[in-house]
């Protein structure tokens, strides 16, 4: 375990500072540095926990690589994870030492009209932000050993043997799920599945086509297929991808790169007869929304956006497209689920070996080696990398 | 009835063509020319109807000045509308001579996977369309007493006193309900109520906005009062429309002439604690579209574009909007209303006393003052006004 050769761990239960490792980004797009850090105890509403393994996700590339704000430096990235409950703040009573718990990036007070509603996951108590703080105080958990304030995350920052998350951002979980699976629904699975099941309401028997097959793009698929779509078909510029797609439930797939004199859109509406009852863009490119909803079925499809485009993207659709063609356009985020009460029915499925989570995991690594799932990643050579904290 | 002055009127059901008085419009936005004109008998699937009464819609007025094309002259407008079948053609068995009907614009073949749908009202057989001929036959059923043909509107062209339409394009009705009101469940109303009910399907309870308190957006109003909102909140610059619009349930009224330094959509935001749950936008502007889309709640809202903008007109949204708000963008036709299954429940609703179509109904004129009824509307002073073919 991490905190044995650590001096400064502290000896009374989230009173005291913990000096421990964290991967700190101080400058965009270079290697992380491994530094030691002192994680300062909880606040009230705030638990402190020990990551047991994290894993990778494109927002952590986009946030490492970004040169302007909302980019800020140093900062500790990372928020897809799991972690046992080392210390809570006062009053807390959500989780206890011990607990094991996921940290998701979207609050979910259960508390305000939002959260209380079967149909935004958008806590309005704590809006989804990218300041570098905790969620409720506006300060930072995290110093250096020379004080120096190291930033947050989204509410996470998971690449360090400790973080300090919000019990907002706090999902407990069976201990029996393997850490290694269980770290993905703290974001890009259950974005994917969550965009299919949730924020799509994919039909049993219906046809969808997805944009991109990374993660998240094969994630809707896992999710299409649970919720008994038949005809899933993938489009990406990696005919690579195909293989281990199929094992996510894609049934066919379009290279764009491979056709002539014809657009997407077209091809997927001779396939399907009229176009797929459901488009999920997983790229992030204004173009490829503009060809998925091409793509969607007059009368009743939808298209549901995924991907992160840059700020100050804009979609340009034709206002007569909308008007008469009966589809629907949608946006997507943590895939319509609400944290605190559908992220657990995931959770549910894998146990019951229905949804599959294990072909996500491509790679492992030590958390002295993190920059070479940042290398993974970034040449696509990857769909997650799990960071081990302790090995 | 007009058929008494009409020496070359048939004998022979069906099977002469009628000659009888037509309003043509031969110029744009000229006030159009009563003629007479010969109706050719109804083909098979078709039925010659005599009209009892039209009504006239914005629609109407922007094919009407429309100077290029799909713009055609000379032309027979109007598709709100009420008559008895004259007779019809070989193998017709839906409608028989003397049934009371109204035409739809939208056809409803009743057998393609969109008419057997109930997510769908875009019929994929005979897909709706701006061509100036019969639906099934590209063919014209009118010419004028030197045999020039004179061109459909879409597949109804009611400003005549007979008119021939596909069956695909007629619900029969009961012929209790007044001609003066049925007509404009045509299309006008039923494509506001319907937007509300069945496009929006507006909740107990919800909070609604209408951008435009013309004749659609009073009835959105009204479908949105029918579904239980509680708050509608009508968006126009002519502050004499309020009174009026109370009676078709709207709640509160925006002036976007009236306000200082603040766009509709923060009115809006501050008025509901953070946006409306509905949007609909019924003038057709793309830049009310954004404002709409901006006036609705995070999370759940849906904006639902009902007017019809320029050609060409592109929407212009940010990506991040629609990714991180939650919100949905829906177009609607005929309110998404299935013109054989849909409609005839808000007859009934009229006849129950719980649809107000009375209060649409501003003006009457005889169909020699057909040019009147164009006047009013398009200086704004009506609702709808009704043209009786008989008097």
């Amino acid at each position: 375990m991490a905190m044995e050769d650590k001096p400064a761990a502290p000896t009374s239960e989230g009173q005291q500072s913990i000096r421990c490792k964290a991967a700190v980004c101080r400058k965009p797009g270079e290697p992380l540095i491994i530094e030691e850090i002192f994680v300062a105890p909880p606040m009230p509403h705030e638990a402190r926990i020990r990551i047991i393994c994290t894993s990778l996700c494109h927002s952590d590339i986009i946030f490492w690589k970004m040169q302007e704000p909302p980019a800020i430096f140093p900062r500790i990235l990372g928020h897809e994870a799991i972690g046992v409950v080392e210390s809570v703040g006062e009053g807390v009573t959500e989780v206890t030492k011990g607990d094991i718990v996921i940290p998701i990036f979207m609050a979910d007070c259960e508390e305000c009209i939002d959260c209380k509603s079967t149909k935004s996951n958008l806590c309005s108590k704590f809006p989804f932000d990218v300041k570098p703080w905790m969620l409720r105080y506006d300060t930072t958990r995290f110093t250096n050993l020379n004080g120096e304030i190291i930033n947050h995350f989204i509410f996470v920052s998971s690449f360090s043997e400790y973080t300090v998350v919000d019990t907002a951002n706090l999902l407990k979980i069976d201990p029996a799920i393997p850490p290694n699976r269980a770290c993905l629904l703290s974001c890009g699975v259950s974005t994917g599945v969550g965009a299919a099941w949730k924020t799509a309401n994919v039909e049993l028997g219906s046809t969808v086509a997805i944009f991109g097959l990374g993660c998240i793009g094969l994630a809707v698929a896992e999710g299409a297929r649970l919720c008994g779509a038949t005809r899933i078909i993938g489009v990406d510029i990696k005919p690579e991808k195909f293989e281990i797609a199929k094992k996510f439930g894609v049934t066919d797939f379009v290279n764009p790169g491979e056709l002539e004199n014809k657009s997407v859109s077209q091809v997927i509406i001779e396939m399907t007869g009229g176009g797929a009852d459901y488009c999920f863009e997983c790229v992030g490119m204004a173009s490829l929304v503009h060809e998925a909803y091409a793509s969607c079925r007059k009368g009743w499809g939808k298209t549901i956006m995924l991907g992160v485009d840059k700020p100050g993207s804009k979609l340009s659709i034709n206002s007569t497209d909308v008007l008469f063609q009966g589809k629907t356009l949608m946006g997507s985020i943590f895939g319509g689920l609400k944290p605190k009460s559908d992220v657990p029915i995931l959770f549910k499925r894998y146990m019951d070996k229905e949804l599959n989570l294990d072909d996500f995991v491509t790679h492992e690594v030590e958390f002295k080696d993190i920059n070479k799932a940042f290398d993974l990643l970034t040449k696509g050579e990857c769909l997650r990398s799990v960071i081990w904290m302790d090995k």
